[in-house]
């Protein structure tokens, strides 16, 4: 059957454009290579610029004649990618294609090298690495004047000379990739600049957090304990559900976990670090913290929800809680769940007026307040997780 | 001169591949059908999401002949959308294309129509509004069966009926369209995402150290302005060395601005807040701080010179400083602003010590401390941003 590269060519465009994963990208390309042209095996040589290296990440074609992927690697002194660097070895290519059998008639015409050391030599190099990899035809991948990948190709299964119009179908792909690959790089630096940025607020928000926490000599790391007691409810009630869970909840969760307490900043440390029973007046400090919390952060419009968490976390299921006196599902569920994992942190840590409790008797104690004091679909996540020992 | 139809469609895919603004994508589109084709105008309507409608955006070609951009907005139930999004229509379209003459022919043969009366009146509709956008072609973009756009032409500048050939790369070109449409928009969503986050981190950073601040009773409002100054002075520097802001410096420099007194949460509030003269280990306690802020962001790994900031920001020139004792310039630049730009609002502001100086005598103070406290060329770029009225 006769192969139309043009069409190929298109529809791999067409294909490459959406693939942002550079990796993905190469694996079709080469499979591609292998399964239109029959080419015993291809493989890119693909720069890297941490380590200032070609790398052969992927390969495609018969076992045992591809070139063993993550193993070489080569710098950009090394005679292949030399030969391509160099713009004045642009006359030695085939429309764009180094052939291994043009270097070796190159090599044959002694004349044609007379005066060229440099050059004959860097060809005696090239050919030597190309056969190395047994390699026919290497095709280079410039974006502008950069040299970000060579095609490395094997042998034809049939052992017959490329054809003009496959070379050609090699030489376009190239270039394709090269712009495809730019394109992927990009899209996954933008990816790695998110990840980036949320770790980092995260990061500081966790250590702000923290250094507040540390204020109240009774709280050190609670901060922590809750969030991560709050995280692993969330995943149990969205196991028990069976439903995917939900990644942005999730986040506003981890966010509000570690902001819950942040309205402790407006309290004064001689009443958070008071030995002995806090008067009514005391008390009443105490509870503003959750509203104040919301205060602090309500200019933060993307915040909407963690919001919700860090204002109601002190809501009971039966509306004699604060701030507002919410009850039941009308307490968001953010807050709910952060309020079962505070009350269980502080029940489980030492406290002014009375020591811990064991885990065990933390968790009867929930249990009691099922229905009462917390939302009862949430106890039963605590009582799940506490039984298997993730809590 | 004719035109190579396949070589132009070649060229196009591989720069729309790199172009991640859409409307640049458009505007390069139209402007290479004008040309190439010579047809009198083009545009395109493109679907909007937020709007749930068809909006002509960009548009190309001689003026009064091309529809106007941005007057038009057709919503999902307007004939040609609903054309081109029912799947049975497809047949009555030349290999993707909608003709305004095979619409003609179609509704002349009314044999063809009988019993068929939808299908009529839509086709009538559909003529009648490619009418009224003067338009003989339209094609279709979609990216699966999503219609994410409909490219609308006029007649050819002489006249004539287009070749097959014009038309299949109309489509060609449609459909190339839509794919780097589609890659556009990723792309500008990974871009808004990281404004986004930048903005939350900002908002948070911001809103927590100002909770912070409200705890010194005398330094409200203090971060706010030492961050609005610190930033003034980066600016004023890098236009008198004529040099290109870097934009991570700013960033930087943002943040350790907003979290220089973060170690003040570690100080205790009744020393803080003390009415009268400070023992001196009551001012160890406050100096500690400095170093107190960098211990609690040192965790977080891309907050490197933010860190450095924070640290030495009292530090001084002479080297009689803390927490360090570094001099001249071993003092990190960043930290080096935000030390003007925190004494600076500190003398402006009332102290329970004294009152505050006026603006005039705290430059005055800044300039007798150049070269002792503070680092010359800042408060030389302090001056003369005071002398401008811009701090």
């Amino acid at each position: 059957m006769r192969v139309n590269y043009k069409k190929e060519l298109e529809e791999a465009a067409r294909n490459m454009i959406l693939v942002h994963k550079p990796h993905t990208l190469i694996r079709m390309i080469l499979r591609s290579i292998v399964r239109k042209v029959k080419v015993e095996h291809a493989g890119i040589l693909l720069y890297e610029k941490s380590r200032n290296s070609y790398i052969v990440t992927i390969t495609r074609g018969k076992l045992g004649t591809k070139i063993p992927p993550g193993l070489v690697r080569l710098d950009p002194h090394s005679p292949i990618i030399r030969f391509f660097s160099q713009k004045e070895n642009a006359p030695l290519l085939d429309d764009g294609a180094l052939l291994l059998s043009k270097i070796n008639s190159i090599l044959q015409d002694r004349e044609s090298l007379v005066g060229k050391e440099d050059t004959e030599k860097l060809l005696l190099a090239t050919k030597f690495q190309m056969k190395s990899f047994d390699t026919v035809v290497s095709v280079p991948s410039y974006y502008r004047d950069d040299l970000l990948g060579v095609l490395m190709l094997g042998e034809k299964a049939n052992k017959k000379a490329f054809k003009r119009e496959e070379i050609d179908f090699f030489v376009a792909l190239a270039n394709d990739v090269a712009m495809a690959l730019r394109n992927a790089f990009l899209f996954e630096g933008l990816q790695l600049e998110i990840e980036r940025n949320k770790k980092l607020f995260l990061e500081t928000t966790m250590a702000l957090s923290a250094a507040i926490d540390a204020k109240d000599h009774y709280t050190r790391g609670h901060t922590m304990r809750v969030t991560e007691y709050s995280l692993a409810i969330a995943r149990r009630i969205s196991n028990d559900k069976n439903e995917k869970p939900d990644g942005k909840f999730f986040e506003d969760l981890h966010v509000a976990s570690l902001l819950h307490d942040i309205g402790k900043i407006g309290v004064p440390e001689s009443i958070l670090n008071k030995n002995g029973s806090l008067t009514d007046e005391e008390r009443k400090k105490i509870n503003e913290h959750a509203l104040m919390g919301a205060m602090i952060l309500e200019p933060i419009r993307d915040l909407g929800s963690v919001i919700l968490g860090v204002k109601h976390h002190h809501e009971r299921y039966d509306g004699n809680g604060y701030p507002e006196g919410l009850s039941g599902e009308k307490i968001p569920l953010i807050a709910a769940i952060i309020s079962v994992a505070d009350s269980y942190d502080a029940m489980i840590s030492d406290r002014p007026y009375r020591c811990a409790f064991t885990k065990e008797q933390a968790i009867v104690e929930l249990e009691r307040c099922s229905g009462t004091q917390f939302n009862p679909h949430i106890v039963k996540a605590a009582i799940s997780l506490y039984r298997r020992g993730e809590l």
